[in-house]
Parts: C-alpha cells; structure tokens; sequence
C-alpha cells in the first residue's frame, strides 16, 4: 500500500484501503495547513506544476501543498508559450520537465494527454484534470469532505443518501466521485439533471452494478431529503455555444428558503466550486453562506490536506513530515479552524 | 497602533503617528533588501500574489518584498484563467484562496474591488491598486522617499513645496499621495495640468480646507522651484482612445535644460514609474539620469522596503525580524547602496 | 578567471580556459542536480526571470537551476503586461527589476536587447535568447554535452568531425555552437541545409579561418558518417509566413534506418530541442528514441549543470557549495541517472 514513485492518474487506481491510508496522511496534514505549525520536509524539492489549461483555483492549490511541505514550485500556465505548441510530443516534454524536478501536477485540455505524459516522465506525475477525462485529487478531496461533514454527525458513507444536481453530462466531478462512491455500501443515489444533461448510462449501471439504489429525475422539488446534496455548474466550455449552455443555466438553483423546505435539518451542501453566483445562475444562494452545513468552503480546505497527502505519499516522506517541524512565528487566526 | 491581522486597502487607513510607525519599520528592511543580510522570519509563509490586472512591476515588487522575508510566493496574472470569468463572486474567490495563503497582495481594474475581496479573506489583504481608486502602497512608497530625499538635505515634509505635473485627473498616484501629504502641515501645492487634466476639484478643495496652499496652473515654464517635482505618464488607458491621450502626452517634457533653468538646485525629481521614454512622450529626459536629484530609482527601491514593512506589520512579526537573521554568502554590489 | 559579478551575454566572452572553468563546475553540480544531496547555498537569493519572449523549457530549466542552489525565483512571462508596452526603456526596467533580485536571467525578441538591458542593471544578466542574435547558455550546454558525449568512448572535441542539419540560416544555435567550437583544434565540419538556409557565410568564413575543414552540401545521404550530427528544427516563427516554413519543413528526417545506414555506429545525436515531431516534420523519429547514442535529453539535462555553473560563478560561490550541502529526504529514482 505505498505510493512511492506512483503516478496518480485517475480514480480507478484506488480502493477502499488505499482511500483511507491517503485520508489518514490528509488528517495529519490539518496542523500544518491551520499554521499551528510548519514542515520543511520537502525543503529543496520542486514541483513542475504543468497547466497546459489554465485554472486559478486549483494550480493555486497544487502550488500551495507543496509550499505547505516545504518544497519549491515552478509553473507554467496556458499552451501558447510551451513547445508543444512547435510540435514537440508529450514524450519530449515529458523527459525535459521531469528531468528538472521531483514530482509533476499537470491539467491539459486533452483526455488522456496526462497518462500519455507520464509514460515519459521519470518522476511521479498527478492528474490534476485531462479534459472531460479525470481529475482523481477533486473526486478524492470530495469523497475525504463527505466523510468527514458526516462523521461529525456520527454517519459514515455506507448507507448514505446522496442527490446530484445539475450538469450531470459535463461535470466530471461527478463522474468521478461516482467511482469512488461505489466502492461503498447501500448507498442512495438521487441523479437530478435536465434530460438532455443526464447521467451518462454506464455509470448509473456501474453505480447499480455494484447494489446501490438510483433514482434518475429532472425535478428537484422533494427530492433534496439527501445527506449529502452535491450541485454542480453548467460546463459552459464543454458546450457547442453558449447559447445552448444558456438554456439550462439557472434551472436548478438552490436557496435557504428551497433547503429549509425540502432538505434535512442537517443536510450537507457541496459544490466543485466555482459556483456561478450570476444572477442568471445563481447555483448556490448567497443567503446560504450563513448555513452551517453550507461545505464548499471547506471542501477547498481539505483538497489542500489531500494534495498535501498525495505529494507525500509519492515522494515517499510520510512517515517523516513531524520530523522535520518548526514554528510558525507570524500571526495566524487559521488556528481556530 | 498594531497592524497584525489587518487589511491594508486605503491610504485613509492611516494617520501620522501610523504612517512613521511604517516608516521605522521600513527602514529597518534597509540591510536586508541591500543584503547586507538576510532574515528566515517568514520562512514557511505563503504569499498569494493576485494580479487580475497585470502590472509586471508591482507584482514583482510584492514577490520580491516576500521573498526578502524568507516567503514563499504563488501567483496568478490577468483575468481569463481565473474563476471569475466563469461567474464567481469576489467573496468565493477570497474565501478559497485565504485558505491557502497567509497574506494576499491583490490589484483589480476594478474599483472597490479589493474591499469586498477583503470581506471574503481569512487572511491580511494589501490592497495593489483597485482600476481609479486606491494604490496604497505606491502613495506611501512616494511618501517616503519624500521624506528620505528631504531629510538628506535637512528638511522635513512640514512646510515643504511640491509640483505635480502632467495628468493629475487619471494619475491615481497623485491622488492617493495628495490625501496623505494633506496630514502634514503648511504645504504648498502647485498642480501643473491641461486643464482638461486637472487635479479634481474635491482633492483640490481637501487640501485647501487642511490649511495648505494650492496653485493651479497648466504652464510648465516659472512653476517648477519646489522641493519635489512629482511628473506622471498620461494613463493611457484610462482614456477612451489613444488618439484621445495622445493629444496630452508630450505636453510636459522635464530634462537637464528645463530642470537647470526652472528648479532650484536641489530639487528632487519623482514619477511613480514606468516613465515613458517613447520620443512623442519623453516625460522625463534620459539626460537626468545623471541628476543626482533623480529619484525614480529610489522610489522604487524605497517601494521594496515599505513593502516589508507591510507584510511584517500585518503578519505581526516586526519586533522579531532580527531574530531569524543569516549571513549571505553570495556576492554582491547592492551594500554600497 | 572569475566571473562573479559579471554578466554574460555572448559566447564571444569565452575561451578554452574559462570554457573549462565553467564546464568544471557544471560537473560539481551533478549530484545536486541527481538528488543524491541537496545544497542552501543560495538560499535567500532572487533570480529575476523575465522572460520577454515566452519559452516554457529554457525558463523553466534557469529556474529550476536556481532552485537547485537554493533560491527563489520571481518570473514574469510575455511582453503585453509590462511597462516595455508604456514606453518604459530597457535601462529603466533594468535599474528597477535589478534592484529587486540578486541576478537576472532574461529573454527578449530583440536582437542586442539583453546587452541593452545589462548597461542599466546593478546584478549579473545571464542572456537567456535575444531574438536572432545570441543564446549562450544553450552553446556552452551543446558545447559541454559534445564533451561529456566523446569523453565517453575516449574521444575529445579536437580532431572531432561534426554534422550540422537543417535550418542553419536562421538556428541560432547552431551559429552560437559554431563560434565556441572554432576555439578547438583540426574539427570537421559538414552543414546539411537547404541552398536558401545555408550557413551564413561569415560564420562559414570565420569557421575556415580557424583552420577547420568545411563541407557545405544539401543531401543528407552519405554525410552522416560524423562523431555528432546535430539536427535542428526550422525556425517557423523567423520565417515570413508559415507556407514558407513548411517548404523545408521535412526535407532532412533522420531515423533509424536511415541512421543504420549512413552514421557511425557510435555517432550522436543532438538537437537543441524541442524536435518537432508532427508527421510532417518528423525531425527525429520517435525510433531513435531507443538508440542510446540519442543524446537530446542528456542535452537538456546537461543545461541544468550548465544554468547552475554560471549562475554559482557569477554570484561567486562555486568554491562554497558543498559547505551548504544537506540530504535529500524524498524518494528519488534520479540517482542512478
């Protein structure tokens, strides 16, 4: 059950033991990512973190873990400016990148373009998304969220109840999380999308292969009575204009008024983030942020503690970040949570 | 009089008492930043360098300021990668990204922009200039070097003269500076614009009402024997096309002939960079580069120090800088000055 | 014979000697650069990596070198978000970004603009590529990867007999890499290129003049047979438009078969990277891959050592490094090569 030196390409490399040996690193990671205090285990190493595809949040992110274990990041954004664009295979790349540091994050625009990568590279490579492909740290900080919103009400996942909303077509986060769930018992699953944005057909048969119970439907009235509500964005990019995109935006909107009269009282709500917050979208009401159970937030934070986790695991230094602690001498009020 | 934990957004922040306070500090960081030594106080530390508005120099500035502190830096530049295109609202953005960083330095071509990300941030927010709103750190940056150029010839702020010249209606830096200069006592302005550029009228009637005393005038020639003569670039593009700007640039050309038949001997020459050195513009003639009472350089300089000063005043570590000091083995020309 | 505080802008600087300080150090830094130590010395310092021409590889690899030393790298990419675009000169940027780092390494699509550049800055420039003009770096790494290359069946560059294919009118490469090597002894050379992308003749002149033997000709066939073949790949983005790139594009493809043929069993393959590998192109097939005197990604390893010597030289600690050393915790699989 060791990472070192793996890649993590896609969410079909893990079972239920592997999760939790990579949540177990994760939890150990919350004192340093609070500012209790630091770790300089990763002091001198450097992450190639490759985004072919630009994305803020999550380049942030990746960037962000390494820096937290004490390693340095070199990056690259976008296609115009990479060599790829003259012509040089994934290979090349690949061999050149990996030769300059220890472990590589990369999001390109093409399905499968990651693992193609990685079969040149000579240090680990993380999927940090390949198009409508993959994206296992997003589906594994997802279900490392779950867990935890409702362990705090004493729930495990086995035998929860969750509702899906929106893009379920597009939204590769769902797709993913979809197979990491099954790997579970006597879930619930509630798909809620537009006709047209439905749950591809094999995955609801993967899903009712392995004995849970779904139930597919474009309303979202009375069927929000999950544990866990997981609302998702029109994938506007994933569309042929915008104008087709348009057509479905803002047709599952969810406030606190929907959640007092449809939800359980302690209902959790999640979101890949971003959430749309135009007023035409409006997937998650601002009038929610005041809801306890509102997770979205943080789920950002635990997808920290699980890159943290990931680049541990890889690099083959968790057993060793406590040895290599510090202080923090600045001000933080992270402590606190 | 502490700074720890908050934000900085407004020149309006500060009063005098507040403003020496960052003064000290910043003159603290002299050794550093000329490295005479370095200090690991912010080892571990993770700035998040926000530029939704790219600006090479102030972005760099910030970094590098960090980076002096022993910090590390993650970034982003322009608007088209970042969630906010994809219709995130400013506080999700804060939110999210405050939860990986310890501070951010943000610039926005929005005005008001900062502020509300800063009621998203869990984190100390420095505000690097909101669109025509607010530039805090340059305002004190110029400031300072104000006070430092004076001082070296024995003079102090109190009483002193200054030109302002060129775009007074879209130079953000001139604003900002007016509002912190009307703290000090018995000032002479003496504002040199188009009157088509002309210093708005409720500046003007501040610092008129804070008992300093104001001329306004659009003739460059007789209006130049101050103490400080601050030039600025025409905002380009503030205006609504370059044909529109380009009716103004050039208008005010300042070089060693103008400065030896105008100015008095000492007066110092400033302008918040970059200045235009295309021949139709020509701001300030690269025959004062030899002018011992250029400044321009020192005002950059002087922007790395305050800064430092900023960041450690918020992350609350300005007493223990010393504590965390190294030797710097490398070689350098930049102790001399 | 030291290079500390100086910039380096040209392959004209060097001669045999201060070729063979630098390629002596280069070698030092192998067990940095291999994860079998790691070293601080540099820990603190600023490399200012502006690279005004986007290059994913060759930024990357400066910065990456310098991460290796121990430093932090502050970047910025393109041209569109600088104040070069608001008519700022390259003096003033130089003065500003200068004083903010410790050491520069730039790119410019400017023939002469790093040179410019270096008169206005207070650290050491190392010329990352100025436009058509120079790119040193990567000629002393070409340089010192024919060395290490030879040296590995007893060979030295002196005597040696090397093939020059391609577009070796506009490859700055290859006319960087001819300037260093006329410093050696009795070489042969043979250019393969296109009548319309010959060597310019000056550089064939100059080659002459030095009393090495030259064969210029435009078939591939039956002028193989050297100790090194370096390929290059044509310089789409100098060329006119693109048709007129994609005439030569494909004209002299080098793989296995046709190495079996025409090459020495022994010879190596070079090529400054990145190889254009679309099927109409096709440099260096994907066959050659396997052939172990494919040299093309030690190359690119071998620029890290390269990056890493000039940047240890001219900040003067290449004396100091291993006073700085520590372990490397991680897992790395980069010891064995």
């Amino acid at each position: 059950m060791s990472f070192k030196g793996e890649h993590i390409l896609s969410v079909s490399q893990f079972d239920r033991d592997t999760i939790q040996h990579v949540f177990t690193i994760a939890r150990k990671m919350q004192p340093y990512a609070s500012r209790q205090k630091r770790t300089k285990v990763l002091e001198g190493a450097i992450l190639g973190n490759l985004f072919f595809e630009p994305s803020t949040r999550t380049r942030v992110s990746f960037g962000c873990a390494f820096n937290l274990l004490g390693g340095e990041v070199r990056e690259t954004t976008g296609m115009e400016s990479s060599a790829l664009s003259k012509g040089e295979s994934l290979f090349d790349t690949a061999r050149v990148i990996s030769s300059y540091s220890d472990v590589i994050a990369m999001r390109h625009p093409q399905a499968g373009s990651v693992a193609e990568f990685a079969l040149g590279s000579r240090v680990p490579v993380l999927n940090g998304g390949d198009g409508a492909n993959e994206h296992p740290t997003q589906a594994l900080l997802d279900l490392f969220t779950i867990e935890r919103e409702l362990a705090s009400s004493g729930q495990s996942i086995d035998g929860m109840h969750i509702a899906m909303v929106g893009d379920l077509k597009f939204g590769r986060t769902v797709h993913s999380l979809s197979k990491l769930l099954k790997l579970y018992k006597n879930l619930r699953f509630t798909l809620i999308a537009p006709k047209e944005l439905a749950m591809p057909d094999e995955i609801v048969s993967a899903i009712e292969n392995a004995s849970h119970q779904v139930t597919v439907t474009d309303v979202l009235e009375g069927n929000l009575n999950a544990d866990i509500v997981y609302q998702t964005r029109i994938q506007e990019e994933r569309f042929p204009s915008k104008a087709e995109a348009n057509l479905y935006r803002g047709k599952f909107r969810l406030n606190q008024e929907i959640y007092t009269r449809y939800c359980k009282s302690n209902t959790v709500i999640m979101h890949p983030l971003p959430r749309d917050s135009r007023v035409e979208a409006n997937e998650l009401d601002n009038d929610l942020n005041l809801n306890p159970n509102l997770a979205i937030f943080r789920q950002a934070d635990n997808g920290i503690l699980v890159r943290m986790a990931l680049f541990a695991l890889t690099l083959g230094v968790d057993d060793i970040i406590s040895n290599y602690e510090c202080a923090v001498p600045w001000y933080s009020n992270k402590h606190s949570g």
